[in-house]
């Protein structure tokens, strides 16, 4: 499975995160792009660029798409998935506070080459219920969110259904479905580890990004 | 040439469109990114979804990426040139005016599927100068939008650079490099055409999106 081509994130999608950014909870999903540029596997490192002070991860479970989806409804939602991975959605926390307040698109803050480190996928087999798995993330060995995929705001078949009858979904897309709170910064020389409890774990060494 | 797997725009890089806009002129490109899922080639209608009530077209020269780019200098930029297309940032006026609003990403706004038409590919000997050709747009026969990319903002070479020092550009990345004044709605029967003078033209009907 190529992870190649798209990648729909999510925003605010937990309530207790929502809170921790001072945002409302939102009606409709939040939905943004990431490059897939800006994915890494385990054995690279996380590169933060000169450019931002503040990196945040935000730990996310991530929907692999596996044939093409438009205007699916929510009945039939979960039959497009091919898998899972495990990802973190690095958000330069202080260029993204500016795009906010000039009304400005979130691509450069979100979009960062490393930016979106993953797991391996991980067939759908391997989490049969994925409204119902812990993920975490801890910096230095420090826990630093926990959270449920229970206590998303908009469930997986909601964000498909939803993301598909904006932009056409194909086979390798990916829909990062928000992060719970937690969210803090990280920097170079830390190491970040992350897992979905009982199905997999990573981790990636932060670095600045050379010149 | 496959122009398969990133879209990055550029907004108000010409001065007459940042003030019909209502906007300041920026210091550094403002980028954004656009599904490849919102390509369409001639022979394709526009979608107009039934969310937005106010669908601009905006008619850009698109920069193709001939090889990977990574905080390319702007003396060499030229360099990672494969070719040119003419395209389309349809963009729902509405939907991005909310976003502005609220601090929110443009992604939606600008990723509707058929949000994208193109040209045919102009491979680089088409356009030797890229930095003086016109690019015009009509609805219906009337011209709406007319302007020569020697009125860009940042230039080729400066976007290149710039981008690459954010996101990796891979073969096939297109750059969307911003539309002069003019900019306005385009409506259901309607046809736009556009062009580069003396290289290509281009026609779309618009329909609205099928339920
Ligand atoms: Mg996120
Ligand atoms: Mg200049
Ligand atoms: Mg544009």
């Amino acid at each position: 499975m190529e992870i190649g081509r798209k990648i729909v994130a999510v925003g605010r999608n937990y309530e207790d995160h929502a809170r921790e950014m001072g945002s409302k909870r939102p009606t409709v999903p939040l939905l943004f792009l990431k490059p897939t540029s800006s994915y890494i596997h385990e054995g690279s490192s996380i590169e933060i660029p000169a450019i931002t002070k503040d990196v945040h991860h935000e730990v996310e479970l991530g929907v692999v798409i596996g044939r093409v989806a438009k205007d699916v409804p929510m009945i039939t939602a979960m039959d497009y998935i091919a898998g899972y991975v495990l990802a973190l959605d690095l958000t330069a926390r202080d260029l993204q506070a500016e795009a906010k307040k000039g009304g400005l698109p979130w691509s450069v803050s979100k979009g960062f080459d490393t930016f979106t480190p993953v797991s391996k996928f991980l067939p759908r087999s391997t989490i049969p219920d994925p409204a119902d798995v812990e993920i975490w993330c801890k910096v230095d060995g420090e826990l630093r969110q926990k959270g449920s995929t229970k206590d998303m705001i908009f469930s997986i078949p909601e964000l498909i259904s939803y993301a598909s009858s904006v932009f056409t979904l194909e086979q390798g897309d990916v829909i990062l479905t928000g992060t719970p709170a937690g969210v803090g910064p990280i920097r170079p020389g830390q190491v970040i580890n992350a897992g979905i409890t009982n199905v997999v774990e990573m981790t990636f060494p932060v670095t600045d990004r050379p010149v």
